[in-house]
């Protein structure tokens, strides 16, 4: 018998996919410079040089370690390369000990779940959030719970919040910069979380965590600085990706950061093995983790993101879409005119514009759009934007 | 809270890692040469100078492809490839679409499981089998239920795995090329095999599955080789990695391959695509899979291991050992002489060889020892397993 759960998973293609296939064989139609795909967070700029110039020098080495298996936990330069820089980002002590490298951010937001997980806990999801986490919480032991929008600042409504914690909660998931929104929490919100989070596990008498999922860390504009978390607040666990920061999705090398001063740190960090495990993760890739060993300091180019972000939030803007504007990661938000995402997706459809109702991402009523996109290609997007603007109004 | 059970299965090392932790520290103090450590399985033959001709090449291309998302289920010359490599060595026909790229063998192996597993499933481990398979069951939604080994031929013990077949058995795990027996299974165990399961997926109304772990695949001897289990038995999954055969385990390369001859072969890959997904699955290392695309027809350079493990066959024989002698793979499985192979394996300890006792592969009464090390360590080595053998029967 084959579970039809499963089944059902994995043939839902996503909004997202759905759109980027669709837009691929559009272009074969209409040519590609015809079609405005704003669907999918692939990173436009291409690795930093010096990922290419390490590989090539580590192709000269042994190739016994470079492809063997590390550690199950990652090789020790690779560890003490994450842990020295966030030392000196963080100003908290991170020791290699606290590093558990992953195949990605994914399974790292899932071996945290499962570390956490029993029959009946609660995870849960402040919109709009990533919308793959429902589907990594309902399927390794937990419950989703989701706290619907602030749809004013994109800040965490904490009325809702509080409504739902309860003594099955084991964890809150955040995202920031946040993809959709492209927001940034500010200090109050994040002091305002960790204060309710702490008198929250006072009255259950069991921490509740904050599972700190940061693959856009350091995709910030404006000078914008995204706090870290333990410090605040320490019952945090830290999920990253260097897919966004290095332009290497497809590489598949995260980690899971397991602070010290989290409470029992040390069950917490073994509980994230024993469930990567479980996931039939044996190590994270070593090339990948040789790399990063000898460029965790090594930082995106920020400047064409940036200009896209700009020139986007200008444009849609004028014609009179009301955008929140990003503060970091290659997302924007905005208000589908009309109200309805998915019509309005579907009216930019005939333009050729594909945008993504933010519905799975728990936040109807707007669309995302990825800024992660030739400037070319927006400029000549702008008549589309302003023609289904027009069509949705009418 | 934390889960306890994650926990244990965090800091529960694996026998074969303390004794490789143990290795280390001792070389430290009694000098490498003098340590004879047979207890992981590293190949330790480089990986073939293609892998990194092709990186040098791909590297000159488009870095932003080349490091970006594939589809999950990989990139599509990856996936042409691997089905022209399997069709053309099997004679039947294996397309694209049913290849499913994963991180390795071990997630491919968990996403089958949790494609086939519902409340009170049960997946049948074959002694002596992969010690980390339990954990992949127990965890994904099964129940593992062990078929007791044949001791002497090492082939199937069919009188106690038609016993064990019931309604709720879903799959039986396999593994040959066997970690770690070595043994490739004979055509007659295949036929065997599929009778029974034929005969009991009628009796029972539903398919019982072969989940076939691959990873040895092309490391034969003696010109042995190894069935390709779909021509035989339809519901076959294959679970396969790059690890052994391209020298490149820690690089996390493999796929699933679901052939079209299997019942709802749509279905079952479908379902493995959704429990990957709820993995934490996005697609495998992207940069392996390009390489793969270019060189799916490499093979290993087995002279190392065949020598090797026709200097260890014969010397332990000589001294009195009683070994199964591999066909394939890089293991040697040798009874414990004495009886006891914890206690044996503590007895060489003492003489600072490393060899595995076999109780975690379902395989009490005999220890393991990798034959993927230095022919000069195989010769220093000799007079250990003398001594040890000596202090054994004593």
């Amino acid at each position: 018998m084959i579970s039809k759960m499963m089944v059902d998973l994995g043939r839902k293609r996503s909004c997202i996919r759905e759109l980027f296939e669709y837009g691929k064989q559009q272009a074969e139609l209409v040519g590609i410079e015809n079609v405005y795909d704003y669907s999918i967070g692939n990173p436009s700029v291409p690795a930093p040089v010096n990922i290419a110039t390490t590989m090539r020098k580590l192709l000269e080495g042994d190739s016994v370690q470079l492809h063997g298996y590390t550690s199950a936990n990652g090789c020790k330069p690779a560890r003490e390369a994450v842990a020295e820089d966030l030392t000196r980002r963080s100003k908290s002590l991170i020791r290699p000990e606290n590093i558990f490298f992953t195949c990605g951010a994914a399974p790292a937001i899932c071996a945290s779940i499962r570390a956490l997980a029993y029959e009946g806990s609660e995870f849960i999801l402040i919109a709009p959030y990533f919308a793959e986490y429902p589907v990594y919480v309902n399927y390794n032991g937990g419950k989703a719970v989701i706290v619907e929008a602030d749809i004013k600042e994109f800040q965490i409504n904490f009325d809702a919040l509080e409504k739902v914690i309860n003594e099955k909660t084991q964890a809150v998931i955040i995202n920031m910069p946040n993809n959709p929104s492209g927001i940034v929490y500010s200090d109050e919100t994040v002091h305002n979380l960790a204060t309710i989070l702490e008198n929250k596990s006072q009255k259950y008498g069991h921490p509740i965590y904050i599972i700190s999922d940061e693959p856009y860390r350091e995709l910030v504009y404006d000078g914008v600085d995204t706090p870290f978390i333990p410090s605040i607040y320490p019952q945090t666990i830290i999920c990253y990706s260097f897919s966004k920061s290095l332009s290497m999705p497809g590489e598949r090398i995260g980690y899971v950061c397991v602070p010290d001063v989290a409470q029992d740190s040390d069950d917490l960090y073994y509980a994230i093995a024993g469930a990567a495990r479980t996931l039939g993760h044996v190590c994270a890739p070593s090339l990948m983790q040789w790399i990063i060993a000898e460029n965790s300091r090594l930082r995106p180019d920020l400047s064409i993101y940036d200009q896209n972000r700009q020139t986007l939030f200008k444009e849609l803007s004028r014609i009179g879409y009301r955008c929140i504007k990003p503060m970091g990661a290659f997302y924007m938000l905005v208000e589908a005119p009309g109200g309805d995402a998915q019509h309005f997706s579907d009216l930019a459809k005939e333009e050729n514009l594909l945008v993504v109702p933010a519905n799975d991402f728990g936040c109807p009523g707007f669309f995302r759009i990825s800024t992660c996109v030739s400037p070319g290609m927006i400029e000549r997007s702008i008549p589309a934007f302003e023609k289904a603007y027009q069509k949705a109004l009418n």
